[in-house]
């Protein structure tokens, strides 16, 4: 079968050229490594179609991520330069969102992430991005400080155009039922396992 | 466990710091989305270290990956502007690899694709990247073009500090077994099952 075809003509009323842009909920999961960086590589393309970006980080420190959000935030301000690619905007919970409070302590982390997703649901209510990555975004759901059935609807109901790629271990189940693509990130090799090092441009 | 914390110390010899600068090859593969896009999210993590990235797409038209090369390439003129993150080669099989001969038919391929194989090894033999994306390079292997026990060996025996990514379903069982990290991307759900048509800035 050819790259791209399908292999299932649906009854949906719709045209092809519907069909192509139908906005997209995308979970990658799972043990494995890839999930977010599949992810970035995502934003890539948006980037390319002059999409607005929106990345929110939801969890700390060793997962920040640098490398990607250095060389997003480098594509954007290519955007702002020259008017290739699209717009970036780049956010992290609890060493502060940049709309809420800054510092807090490991106790605040629930509200953060809880406000973290209220101003995501008002920038899909506003449809301000076209293309969102909510990295890491399963924990806050798995740990009870977002509720995960509120998320699927959200996305279920949000308007437009715009696709969210959802990064983590352990979906909740309404996140899978929401979701267009589901990808599953399976760890078979990891120089961990052996007692490697994380190492700089591998792991972050 | 925290992140990128081992669970096991190795008895090699090695200082934790010669642990961290360790050369890694690792395998994308499987059936599911996000092999290629997760190694160009490598590629940015490269990228921010300032390390030479040379991407090698061993295959062609719908598999292009337009959206990434536009937005790596750009990160590389960054770099040329300005110095921040490392310079970028993106080289195509096919169309013509650079250093290759232009056009030709569908024969020429797996002469394209051994001598793209060739140009590669010379460039890990002169230590010309410090990462190598060899995107679907598991298929000219495959299909019986390249040497899956030569290119093992070449990955094995390869000096210096270079990471090298490979990705493509059906790797050959010595690209596993040299491999460092092997990540394995499942399918669990796609849009294509339900007629879905792929669509710009998700599928490319």
């Amino acid at each position: 079968m050819p790259q791209g075809e399908t292999t299932v003509t649906p009854d949906d009323g719709l045209t092809t050229r519907q069909r192509r842009n139908r906005p997209v909920v995308a979970i990658h999961y799972g043990a494995g490594k890839g999930k977010s960086t599949a992810a970035f590589g995502l934003a890539l393309r948006g980037w390319n179609q002059g999409w607005s970006i929106g990345v929110f980080q939801f969890v700390k420190s060793a997962k920040w991520k640098i490398g990607e959000q250095e060389a997003l935030m480098a594509l954007g301000e290519v955007h702002e330069r020259t008017g290739r690619g699209g717009p970036v905007e780049w956010h992290k919970m609890g060493s502060g969102w940049s709309w809420s409070r800054k510092g807090g302590t490991e106790a605040d982390h629930a509200a953060d992430a809880l406000e973290g997703w209220r101003e995501i649901q008002r920038r899909l209510a506003a449809e301000t991005h076209r293309m969102y990555v909510l990295d890491e975004f399963t924990y806050p759901i798995k740990w009870g400080w977002v509720d995960g059935e509120e998320v699927a609807r959200t996305l279920a109901e949000r308007r437009g155009n715009q696709h969210v790629i959802i990064t983590g271990r352990d979906p909740h189940p309404a996140l899978l039922e929401v979701a267009d693509i589901a990808t599953e990130m399976t760890k078979v090799k990891h120089p961990f396992d052996t007692g490697q090092k994380g190492q700089r441009g591998i792991e972050w």
